[in-house]
């Protein structure tokens, strides 16, 4: 109303005025759940649009698995909706944990295992007495320690440890509900049943190698491996501090599970972070950093440690404002289980001045253990210092995210955010932090003694990445996750619901392109198009919407899920009458936001991670990956060349090649999903088909097994039939003159005999009778010739 | 400062205040060169996220140019940034213009010219006679009107237009100058110049087909195609009344080249709209909407057509405002050659009060005109009326923004806002008007008489559509681009710089991870990676201001060369002691920007309408392509396979099947640019590389060359020989006893021979020499032995 019907005219060369446009929606605003605050807060990144944001990354000591997945895989989810769907420049830093007390005791025990195999050549009562007292050892120190009431330790420990066992299996088995009470209370116990198990049948089986001197070959291994979770501690503990150079031990095993993580992560199609920092390569950083915090006076060194001054630190007075600690988790300061699993199973808290106190810095307790130099001796960082002192050498003074698994709220980011502060004497370190929710396995809390322990790769085995990250998306990311049967069956069908609407909009694309639309002079724009269309915003928005109110992507998905069926309404009550261009529209929007989800990659993250624009002409960035995609066929072609040229120089017969191209194709082909079926293609030649090599491995398995089935079956009837030409020889082995005589015939039936053998007085004396001295004759003629048979076939087995 | 040191402790299980986070920096905010405003005005869009856009689309009864290129591609290019970059849900609405008077006309020339072919079987006096009356026609009406100074039509038609044709031509060759003041006075002389000639041609080749009776065959058909420019006016002028179905033959005109249109688009990468509205569709929308102008009063009905009342909307009272008439071109108004234009070419103007109104609906001025009914008697949609309709129906009383080419400013968009605001009472239909600056070739308007006219088609036979795209980039989307050789130069380089980087930065990663990195402990974030890190978030920073700089894209693809720059330095100043990781982050983000620009893609905009997330486990939607792209490798095993069989079952010799590996070496794998390397791979077999097939059969090419020349040089060694062969064994052609006679010794030379035929006196009958007759001797035995050679070959050469 900015223009009043009275006001003058403007000259008619200038342009009137323009009214700024006012929305008339009210424009959903990203709010993100935090940590801080227990609530959903309306997201400012302080740098405009840079998102900083650090996440806690793994501790790499061992597989990861689906609690691992559960993390980053949301993260990842959070980020790329972040990045693709709300345009941030996302700048994203993680650590890896390659200094821990898990780390240094695993790498510890690896590496002494593996040096007792290489040392012992051959098996020793000297080897088993070692094993039977690292047996007892765990019995008491771990097993017994871990039973649901208490049982009396042996009392001589090397004469009835195995007895004691005995006794604890039995009790087990024969009061299950004792046994499944110990289960519950305490899940180790299930854990350390089944290593002491292996480790006995290791030890028995060594035992009795020993006793039959079998104590060569893989005698050795055989123990050392079936015993391992029972002499690894053992050894750890009594021949830790003879490694040389534990830094390297440590960083060995540190460095192949980083590599497995980041394959897991890579199948799992997550997106690097922008940024990796390993603890090992900051440890200079810290010492500074905690020096700082002990110049601001916030902790003080004690007994070779450095320890943070809970009590100092909290309430303590900054620039205008008060420090605060346990931001996160206020409910939980002083709770000391938390605290002293927070503080790892190789620290000592000599020099400790409060319980809530943690260490910044932990002085070198025994020899044998990783240790860098510092103003205090000798040690290594504690564990919650490696992420203030990483995020801030990335980040600086703050950042706007910071994420982690919900179970490293207490002690260790309440303690990391109390460093941070400590140092930087700021008021707030992080802004926003999030934190992922729990992974249970159908409704139980995954270990691996309740055997639901599952790895990546053992999940991915039964799942595609594309079904893990669409299940983990039915859930919203702070919450707990029950990856449970009525899960997967959901997700399955939400993928399968997916799939039958771009199959079909694809078809129906065909049939609309084949049938020529458009061509009756009329438009295809009538009320269910345009409510259609109206479908597609509406969904946007409430897509939006879902996302905006902090990355709920269920409800995201639902609002896909729900336009799918809107298109297939208005397909089925069109009938053949449709407007196939709203329906195209929709389904390349979903799949553009399935793609943002990162749902929509192939094998590898190289759709996101890809770099060049590719070659023109080419489709996408794949050229590479076409290059790389082909070589194994070249290879194929070269090899079958190189040999077919081989036996053509050697002269070698048509038959040799023939056979050369059979193998040709039933192995090396079929091995690249390529079936040849000779002579059906053009001119007499082979015809080509991709399929699934595992279905043409499996077809050529089942030849070579049909093929194996009928030899097996024609070797039996040609041995059935040797062993009956054998018993006929065999009949002929007497010769006709002894065949009437005993043994071949009952001592006493037969009296007096012609020259040739041939009976003639019965037991008796009697002469025999004529027919009766004619049979005899008969046989003996037939036998004759058997015998000619059989001395022939003698000769000929003699040469 | 909301928690001053002195307030009240919480109690210990609360969370602490959160301080809600302010940005440090100023976001910029998206402005938008508008033409209602001839400035950057702040965007907002009424739906919040959600941007309704309707863009002006093609006429479609011709080749799309590089006016449309620059045109489409530009707004493509700002549709994907508003899309990809700031994540708006772009609702882009285009329309198809294929009801126009040049639609018509040329529809209609179409149509008559192949009945005319289609009616004549033979050349005809008839025939010529009509191409005669249309040449004189066009000569008068076309060519001599678009003279620089006027030139007497000829006084007789028919016996003199070819004289006063040729003198017009002599005149434009003889006076340079003269003709240069035409061409630019008026363009179209030029065009008119050659359709004349070529007409002429043609007429002067029936004529002389005629006068040799050779009056079937192709003559009718080359008269007309040739004589098309001059005969197809004629035609329609004279014949056009008689078309039965004019619709039909209108629509099916433009249905090719609407076709053809999107042909180009697709090629040129450009995204398809969500919704594309044909104005031959709408009409019963049309004539809704003018009898609406009409009842709110801004309309009338004259002459069977509807006209525009400008005078009454102009200033008009609205619902608190006034209209306003020409917002866009205000210094426009009454200009009558822009308006004449914007009537079209077969207006009448009858009925019309004021020379400022204009037309919304066409009474039918003639018969075989196509025409709808309406209140007002048949006729057809005027031009502006069509986008105020369409956009209407579509996206309702309004719009975030409206496109098109500068040109459409006045009166076309003008018009267009008067109707629409007239038909909703509203004050301002579109909030954003996007005018895409002109194309100019080398500094000159393109045009066909300047020879500079290039359609998109003959533009991607010399620049890939990354080039041309990326050339368009190089200019904001508003201003005049300029094609000419310095931007190709520049385009080019920028484009090299890309590639180069991406080649580089692949080339680093396999380096460094052959190199194992990484492993020395320390990390490798010092103050080069820090800044490098730092150049990327600045570049960010940067990129979107430039984009929020009304889509700045010569600045932006800058900020990524720049980028670029950097780390080139870092790399330079790092040696091999680089950290990849700064600069992976770097290429992938630059990837992903080019590829938000359109600049990513492969040979068809598959990537960005694609539909569906692919089959698991392939690479993205290209899974099919690999399979499609495999099929020659797997063609040539098998084949090649199938060979080996067929000669090894033939029992063919060893020799044969290498010749074989030879071929399949050097033709069907070059073909495929597969290079293989006997005994250079591993194990003495082949080593194979994919290379450029071109380079490849050039290689062999050459190759072949070279063997042919040997060949040759071998061949004539061995002509020569068995000539110099020949020669010798001529030279025994004489028998012994006739060599020493005439003619093969001089007549008289002897006279007297033994019987032998040596001789035995000389020329004057005196004896010969015992030492000569010895020498005669030798010579006969000498020529014995030729001669029996002699006889041998001419024997062996009759067989």
């Amino acid at each position: 109303m900015s223009a009043p019907t009275d006001a003058p005219k403007a000259s008619s060369s200038a342009q009137p005025e323009w009214v700024r446009p006012t929305k008339t929606v009210d424009e959903p605003v990203l709010r993100v759940y935090n940590s801080l605050t227990r609530s959903k807060d309306e997201f400012v990144p302080t740098k405009g649009r840079q998102v900083d944001w650090y996440n806690c990354g793994p501790t790499v000591y061992d597989s990861s698995h689906m609690g691992h997945a559960r993390n980053y895989l949301t993260q990842d989810i959070v980020r790329r909706i972040l990045r693709d769907y709300f345009g941030y420049d996302v700048n994203f830093v993680m650590n890896i944990t390659d200094i821990d007390d898990k780390i240094i005791l695993r790498a510890r025990e690896s590496y002494l295992l593996a040096q007792t195999v290489s040392s012992n050549s051959s098996l020793t009562p000297q080897l088993l007495s070692t094993t039977q007292e690292a047996f007892t050892k765990f019995l008491t120190s771990k097993l017994i320690k871990s039973l649901p009431s208490p049982v009396e330790p042996p009392s001589s420990p090397n004469a009835t440890s195995f007895d004691h066992f005995e006794a604890i299996v039995t009790k087990d088995q024969s009061d299950a509900a004792w046994a499944k009470s110990a289960r519950e209370k305490e899940e180790k116990f299930g854990l350390y049943l089944a290593s002491l198990s292996k480790a006995r049948v290791a030890y028995n089986v060594a035992e009795k190698r020993i006793e039959k001197d079998d104590v060569g070959g893989e005698g050795v291994r055989d123990l050392v491996d079936g015993a391992s979770d029972v002499l690894g501690p053992y050894l750890g503990d009594t021949l830790g501090d003879t490694i040389a150079d534990p830094i390297s031990v440590s960083r060995q095993l540190a460095s192949h599970w980083e590599a497995k993580y980041f394959e897991d992560m890579n199948r799992l199609h997550i997106l690097p972070p922008d940024t990796v920092t390993r603890v090992s390569e900051y440890v200079p950083e810290i010492v500074t950093f905690v020096q700082r915090i002990i110049d601001n006076g916030f902790a003080y060194e004690g007994g070779g440690s450095v320890w943070f001054d809970v009590g100092k630190f909290e309430g303590a007075d900054g620039d205008g404002f008060r420090h605060e600690y346990a931001k996160l988790q206020p409910g939980s300061k002083g709770n000391k289980k938390l605290l002293d699993e927070g503080e790892g199973a190789l620290t000592a808290s000599q020099g400790k001045k409060q319980a809530a106190d943690f260490a910044l810095w932990k002085g070198k307790s025994k020899p044998g253990e990783p240790a860098w130099p510092s103003p205090w001796g000798e040690g290594r960082p504690g564990w919650h210092i490696e992420c203030s002192v990483m995020a801030s050498e990335v980040l600086g003074r703050g950042m706007d995210i910071h994420s982690g698994g919900v179970d490293l709220m207490f002690p260790h980011h309440d303690n990391e955010l109390a460093q941070a502060e400590a140092y930087h004497g700021c008021r707030q370190w992080v802004n926003y932090f999030l934190h992922t929710g729990h992974l249970h396995i159908e409704g139980l809390k995954m270990s691996k003694s309740l055997k639901n322990f599952i790895t990546i790769e053992e999940a991915l085995r039964d799942y595609s990445a594309r079904q893990l990250r669409l299940a983990f998306m039915l859930q919203t990311w702070s919450a707990k996750l029950d990856f449970k049967k009525d899960l997967i069956i959901d997700t399955k069908s939400k993928e399968e619901t997916f799939d039958n609407f771009f199959t079909n909009v694809r078809a129906r694309m065909n049939d609309a392109a084949s049938r020529g639309v458009n061509t009756d002079g009329k438009h295809h724009y009538d009320e269910l198009e345009k409510a259609l269309n109206a479908e597609l915003h509406k969904a946007q928005f409430d897509f939006r919407a879902a996302l905006c109110d902090s990355f709920n992507t269920p409800a995201a998905v639902q609002v896909l899920l729900d336009l799918i069926a809107k298109v297939n309404i208005y397909l089925s009550t069109r009938g053949r009458e449709y407007n196939i261009a709203p329906v195209v529209n929709i389904a390349q929007w979903i799949t553009r936001m399935l793609k943002t989800f990162g749902l929509g990659e192939g094998s590898a993250v190289s759709d996101a991670t890809a770099i060049g624009w590719g070659k023109e002409g080419e489709e996408g960035a794949g050229a590479g990956d076409f290059e790389t995609k082909l070589d194994p066929y070249l290879r194929a072609i070269s090899t079958f060349r190189d040999e077919i040229r081989r036996l053509a120089i050697a002269s070698s017969s048509p038959s040799e090649i023939l056979a050369l191209c059979d193998r040709f194709r039933d192995n090396d082909l079929v091995n690249l999903g390529v079936q040849l079926d000779d002579g059906q293609g053009a001119d007499g030649g082979a015809l080509y088909k991709l399929v699934d090599p595992s279905i043409l491995i499996k077809a050529r398995e089942e030849k070579a097994q049909a093929a194996a089935d009928k030899a097996a079956k024609k070797a039996a009837t040609a041995a059935a039939a040797e062993q009956k030409r054998i018993a006929t020889l065999e009949k002929g082995k007497v010769a006709p003159k002894d065949m009437f005589r005993p043994p071949n015939v009952v001592e006493g039936l037969y009296t007096a005999w012609d020259e040739q053998g041939l009976p003639t007085k019965d037991g008796e004396g009697k002469e025999l009778s004529k027919g009766l001295q004619k049979k005899c004759a008969k046989e003996a003629k037939i036998q004759e010739k058997a015998h000619e048979a059989y001395l022939a076939w003698v000769k000929e087995k003699g040469e």
